[in-house]
């Protein structure tokens, strides 16, 4: 869904913006004269894009000791707004959506959860979102926008994605962006979680289906068909044989070794909890296809790491505690150690409400993880 | 060998710099009005950063129509400086060095290579790398700094890098800058080949070894590490089979399977002349030693489309045209089209030389390509 590309002023503007933000975010609250200093920013062009995130409510300007008695006016500093208005955070997984409210500052004000069956449509789908939304009775009086994340990538979410962005705009009026949910879940791993304060992230999450997100140089990526991430579609089949087919219309992906149902099938086992209970007990099959699923994570993320070099990779995913082991001797052995450099897999720290909290973060676009990514906001207003 | 992150402020200056050449190399010639207006810079903040500009040489001020009559002072305009001063790039591999000189204007004044054994040392590689430079009697009164391309990746090339820079500063006192070969050849041809105009490549180049390099979001990738771009040593072994050791300490990377020692070890031929004809005249196992080789490739590279979702891929070496239709069907195979978008795979467009241009390109840094990078020149003078 990226638009075409911005011109180099459009880009100049938005690096100004990020700046200032940025400017803002490290030092609290700064004068106009010390933003200036500090950004080297002309008058002129600070009071511009000042003015535009004062418009959007991302930046207050308040006067801290107004009450002060003394020479001179008191001086107005400003500040990341931290009551800017609120956002919501959506995640459609498929089987059932999360949902999360959010102050401008990033703080949480309610989440719920609600189930639906594999077959339930994306209008019945939005409507129970939209309910889930008003049984938090949160205060939406100045809604920001909304951050969507769908199953799913590129093209093949195109339908429903527009349908999202459709009704929730009709029933709320503001900005509506969708992304992949399981990307999002990346971006919120590295916000909040166990990527904090890294800048280059591999982001793998197993479950039904495989999904990943990519950290590069500190941007989230996209690619240039936005469907960067897509690690259970890396193929770890063999040269001399095809590997099986993949639901994506691929060959041999990661998916086919390492989501659940390709465990299960393995294991012969019924579920996921009876799967773990077997391997636990010593049952051969299952010990088996858990291990081999770990190789197949290990290898795939071996290429990702040749390719990327990255400095942290998270496992998330109901499945990742029983193959972490195996995934990373995998990585190890078929990776140079001067490639891999002793890297770790790291589990996961948030938890079921990460994808919506990745489109919480989507959404409020203030990090700079962000750039790069199209910001709904500032499109709905140009 | 990145150093430190630098702080936000640095980065601030850094942005400018690099918006001001960006502007610069748009518009081709500015006055310092127009110049502060496009940037929205302020007065005593585009003074700085032009002056800095101008001090090292990268941007000119002249007065186009000096000679004009009439009311008022002639505007002065600023250019960036298509005579700044030299760049020598360097491109040692396994056999030969090539050179290239370019003036600042990234035009190429001189280019030479000389042969050696691969056990020649590093003392005299560098000592026929001197004597080469100078039989180019190239006029290097205005030296700005030497680039230098070298075979393998991070600590692997750490003691050769030390000798490199020591010995090359000994002799021209300037800013040596030392990076992968096979990522520098990935930059040449992104700034003037096959990738030109494109913000996410994949490069990768078939020889001896395999190497390559990516570039991201309009940026050259280096890794948290140092060694992105590593494709050869991507894994496209099996699940069930380790894959044979590779050089590198890893298994089952494509090197194993596509390198030219690997494809004359499958094909039974003595080298690669030989070989290429076998496979002309149809012989089957010079045949199916070079689809393996495709294959491998493909699957390689499969891996890596979905994980960086790219514009456009690029195959270089001598091998590269036995090998692009089938490493281009195993692409297709393996990878979903909501994944590969029918991407084709493109033969790279530049020589022998790529490797050299690269790494004037990298010692130069004026290309937004390198933001991130280190910046010899300024590191030097700061």
């Amino acid at each position: 869904m990226p638009g075409p590309e911005p011109g180099v002023l459009e880009l100049v503007r938005r690096g100004h913006e990020e700046r200032v933000l940025r400017l803002l975010g490290e030092h609290g609250a700064l004068s106009r004269g010390r933003l200036g200093t500090l950004s080297g920013l002309s008058r002129s062009t600070l009071s511009d894009i000042v003015g535009a995130l004062q418009a959007r409510g991302a930046v207050v300007a308040t006067t801290p000791d107004a009450t002060r008695r003394g020479p001179g006016r008191p001086a107005e500093v400003l500040t990341l707004n931290p009551l800017a208005g609120q956002t919501v955070g959506l995640d459609f997984g498929h089987q059932r959506v999360h949902v999360a409210v959010a102050n401008a500052a990033q703080e949480i004000v309610g989440t719920a959860t609600r189930g639906y069956a594999r077959t339930t449509s994306w209008g019945r789908r939005l409507e129970l979102a939209v309910a889930l939304v008003d049984s938090l009775r949160a205060d939406l009086g100045a809604l920001q926008g909304i951050g969507v994340g769908v199953t799913g990538a590129g093209d093949s979410r195109k339908r429903e994605s527009e349908l999202v962005v459709e009704r929730l705009t009709e029933r709320w009026g503001v900005p509506v962006l969708v992304d992949n949910n399981t990307r999002l879940a990346a971006l919120a791993e590295v916000l909040r979680g166990a990527g904090n304060g890294c800048s280059d992230v591999v982001y793998v999450r197993l479950s039904h289906g495989i999904g990943g997100g990519v950290v590069v140089g500190g941007r989230l990526l996209r690619g240039a068909r936005g469907t960067a991430g897509e690690i259970g579609h890396v193929p770890v089949g063999s040269v001399d044989a095809d590997g099986l087919p993949c639901p994506c219309g691929g060959r041999g992906c990661l998916e086919t070794y390492a989501s659940i149902p390709a465990i299960l099938r393995a294991a012969g086992q019924p579920d996921l909890p009876e799967a773990l209970a077997a391997r636990e007990a010593g049952d051969p099959a299952a010990r088996a296809a858990f291990d081999r699923a770990g190789r197949a994570l290990g290898i795939a993320l071996a290429g990702v790491c040749a390719t990327l070099s990255p400095e942290r990779i998270i496992v998330a995913g109901e499945v990742a505690p029983a193959v972490l082991e195996s995934a990373e001797a995998a990585l190890h052995l078929h990776l140079s150690p001067a490639l891999h450099h002793g890297l770790r897999l790291h589990p996961a720290s948030l938890g079921d409400e990460v994808g919506a909290l990745g489109a919480l973060a989507l959404v409020s676009h203030e990090s700079p993880l962000l750039s790069g990514y199209p910001d709904p906001v500032r499109k709905d207003r140009a």
